[in-house]
């Protein structure tokens, strides 16, 4: 064979990947438990894909970081199209599941006793992940638990990324800027909500539609709405400002404006994120719960405790899932000026 | 055309299938909400298919019921054969979620109104697929809910479908039925568990070797595993016997030998089948949040919460996944005499 | 319990859902094959899916068929979104495959000469799906088959949809429309590709480029350039004319800009759909070879045999998929004047 | 943090497996392409999985070279458990396709040029896997084709794996060595198909009630059924020798004896392992198809064409999945004599 510039293996490292398996069970010359095989290539694939997923995160930061994306280029295309693929991979993440279910209980006892105290807990990426995302130290669940299972060098890059800006920090500056109702002369005759009212007619307007289409029971909502939508009722606890709530539910309802489909596509695409993080959580706990029943994981802790308590309060989005509580139906939603529709529309 | 015997569409019955679609918004001459369509065959489709799981479950309860299942026929084998299928069927139901989640809340807002009470709470067919699994009214999340719910014809169905004799209970027959340690003379050297000798050596023996497997901080659950396995221990709540218990473990633990690898395959698939309607549930209560926020169901209850409810306390073959805590190393095992050995092996 | 306005199962109709299942193993007091439930319900499902299918195309293209789609309303996103929904419907309908193949071939011999002639092939909806998208009678793969197998009334139904306009045919007329191009000064001085420029020196321009990019054994296909994208050269072979592909290269080649996003996903989901109607008729062959094997199906042709000619011919949207082939390098394309890109951009 | 003994990120070796991608488009200080990372990172993914699926064969193949398979011990259980997660994980492979095809066709331009020849035909990993279960290179789609583009190194470790015995020949041996018929003269009286009854009454029997279910049209089988199953007819092209044959059909049809569950099981999944590579293939043709067009592929033929010769040629359990075109009706079976179903039964 000629010499080739790129060659496959070559180009893709396999004498790393594919020699990079060493079982704890057949060291000092013990017979091998052949499951654990299975354990160590499931794990570095999803490390793996983890890069992935932080490569794309990574990338989408940096886009977000510009004083303003630049609505004339295509950065929020790709904003949208690599978190779409994140969503993506975390789908398959959930898939792959099944495969690590094709290992028997009393298969994993052949090995799992050699590898503590090391459990999937300690995935170091995993956490950046999250953190990446928005999740911060304060909200973990087990936060004394990675600082004592993790090694210092691993602690500090979790901290770091930590530190932010978030994916989250930053959705909510972008929503922040939002120009849509900055100058609206037109929104002036809303007067019903008067706190709202300072902050623009059209909420006061929005806010005195949303609250008729309550149903008795459900009029409580209607403070939340202010404690959501108006900056000074706001407690510290929310990682969304009153503004970018607004510009968040503006482009909700008004998606079917052609310039509103792409935040729409990203504001969806974050609360999917989400979903599918919780999925791969869910599935999880069940595999650890029918693997090890109530017995206590590799790393010293129930594993199916712990990621409850992730999958209950690692949910980093919410905020953004809980604004659909203030749809209301769009037959009833206000009609935009003339001048604000057209500018959301095509102009060719 | 020739006459023919059996016509593709008339032997569907397509004029009833695909004639049942009646979307309330237009009724009265409105303008029809165009996701309401989607709202209703889902439905129907998982309708669909829960009939058939139905009709799986009905003829597995049918060969159970029989005072012994025949070793010597293909009795068991359609008994696992039939319980996958429903496995296989679950998985895709829960993939179809996917389906649904292409519908936006605000799509969804168009025509939820119209629909109340109705929700997918309302379906009995689900209800007498659980009560046929084995989940009994006293175990229900909701039980007021569902009473006020449902018409009393529907409720009278489900409450017959609750008496039983459920998958689960027949479950627990079967697995007392099983002969395997009956005769033993063998055992009667284990003494280490002087109240499980009572039961059988060969548990007594097992007792103490897993009493060893077990970490300092996981001593405790000893004491469990004489709760489950001695009867007199086992409270009014349980619904496996302890010989129930014995067969089921004996049976995960010796799964190598070939007789026993169909009753493992049973108890996995049962196993599998909580699991997917876990899945199911998951999925189902995350849809609904995003769809609806922490607004009010169609059905008069937060549908999330109910589904939350669900996934907690209707998970039907729970004792026997708790089984799995009491695995214990394959070269721990017991050794079994050789009689009992050939006995479980091929003969040719 | 009171009374209620909507009630579940009469909403959904579960009196004709659930009761349209009819064996013929059955009839005449034969004892049931046990599976032929499952081949019921499981086209029922397929049958219900394909009917929300025919709702999405047809509101598609009721949107098409207006002379101008409003591109400052939801029309394209709308258009989009229901592809979208179809394209998760079939890959839904892939899957569901799994189900069926928990049928031995044993089993189903219980009950397949029961059902001669019928077959799935016998689907009148999915014959209309195949129509309404875009194939037209003459490129059907066992056109006389079909007219042989089917009722009149059924054939009726499927011929009238043939006539279109089919999904294909609108999308045509919709490429045609892009005024992209139309009045550019700019391209004046691209001079390579004489008869291009004749259509519009862009294109000139762009060919030049393309040329450039293709190894020496790929210079053929430069020719095959010009008979796509000039009318002249085009055979009556083609669905879509030079300008339909000269506006569906540009989307491809300048989707960074947010005015073509939407355009952009449009034609990558019609590409999908054919995908997906690919996937699942493989998967259909497969499983069918593996039921019969070679032998005869109950529709009186061999199934697999079928499928297979389908799959090669029915391949709907295959000259947008191809003009994949035209892509270059982005780092190459040619710049677009400021006029048209600010078009291009959003304006706020 | 205290000293571990095993630290998950040292155990997975993770310094090694996510530091190892390097893209070709960085080099020389270039702008890297986004989507280089996501192509290199899927197709360690891939190889990951490869040294997994290759891993599990292995060991299958190490129980089958035993003389005789024991039957009292677990090994077919476990032959079986292993092959049904190969067709678990390839069930993945085939998803993660979706990930793939997030990329699109002029992102994949931004590199792919750089990347010649190399190309997912290369993968050594993958040919060793066809070779393995029973690929010879006289039957491999573009022979000359691996040859000329793989170094001589991994051309060795290929070929030397096609020298078997590969799992189609361990399992052609495991099928003759089946005693089911050897010895029973209650075959003595079926005299129909006097070439058979040379073989053993019982096929002559069989094949007189297959003739029997042949329709007119069908007839020519029945010559294609003595081919198969009579030695001497069979051309040296044949993978399976007729007693091999017999078993394997023997099996299928009295599949409801227990002792016949394992065994029906491993053909199955055999077919299953064929369908699921060729779902792979399928997947992958169309996604080399949309990506670039009628242009060729990195590796300098056109990947789609390659896959789709692969696709119909290496089918290696096909002789297998055929045998059900000999399947008969349940209820016209030749029922077993009492001493051989007794056999096939359980003893307890």
């Amino acid at each position: 064979m000629q010499q080739q510039s790129v060659y496959y293996s070559e180009y893709l490292q396999l004498n790393k990947i594919i020699e990079a398996q060493q079982l704890e069970s057949e060291k000092d010359g013990n017979t091998p438990a052949h499951d654990e095989m299975l354990f160590i290539v499931i794990h570095q694939a999803y490390e793996l894909w983890f890069k992935q997923i932080l490569f794309e995160i990574d990338s989408v930061l940096e886009i977000m970081k510009k004083p303003s994306i630049n609505d004339n280029s295509s950065d929020l295309q790709l904003i949208v199209h690599r978190l779409e693929r994140v969503v993506t991979i975390f789908r398959i993440l959930v898939q792959q599941i099944d495969i690590l279910e094709t290992m028997t209980p009393l298969d994993f006892l052949d090995f799992r006793d050699m590898l503590r105290p090391a459990s999937g807990f300690q995935s170091t990426q995993f956490k950046i992940i999250e953190a990446k995302l928005g999740l911060k130290f304060d909200q973990r669940h087990g936060q004394d638990y990675y600082l004592s299972q993790l090694k210092n060098n691993d602690i500090n890059k979790i901290k770091q990324s930590e530190e932010g800006p978030s994916l989250l920090e930053l959705v909510n500056k972008w929503l922040e800027r939002m120009p849509f109702l900055d100058d609206a002369d037109y929104w002036k005759n809303y007067t019903t909500h008067t706190e709202l009212k300072n902050v623009h007619p059209f909420w006061a307007d929005y806010a005195y539609k949303y609250d008729q289409s309550l149903s008795e029971s459900e009029k409580n909502n209607s403070v939340y709405f202010k404690n959501i939508f108006l900056e000074e009722d706001v407690s510290a606890e929310r990682s969304l400002s009153s503004a970018a709530c607004r510009s968040a539910l503006f482009i909700k309802l008004y998606r079917g404006y052609p310039l509103l489909e792409l935040p729409f596509q990203m504001l969806n695409t974050l609360i999917e994120i989400d979903n599918q993080m919780g999925n791969w959580r869910y599935r999880h706990i069940n595999m650890v719960k029918r693997m090890i029943g109530s017995r206590v994981g590799t790393g010293g802790s129930t594993g199916a405790g712990y990621l409850q308590g992730a999958m209950d309060k690692h949910y980093i989005f919410r905020e953004i899932s809980q604004l659909n509580s203030f749809l209301i139906d769009r037959k009833k939603l206000p009609v935009l000026p003339m001048a604000l529709s057209e500018k959301l529309g095509y102009h060719f």
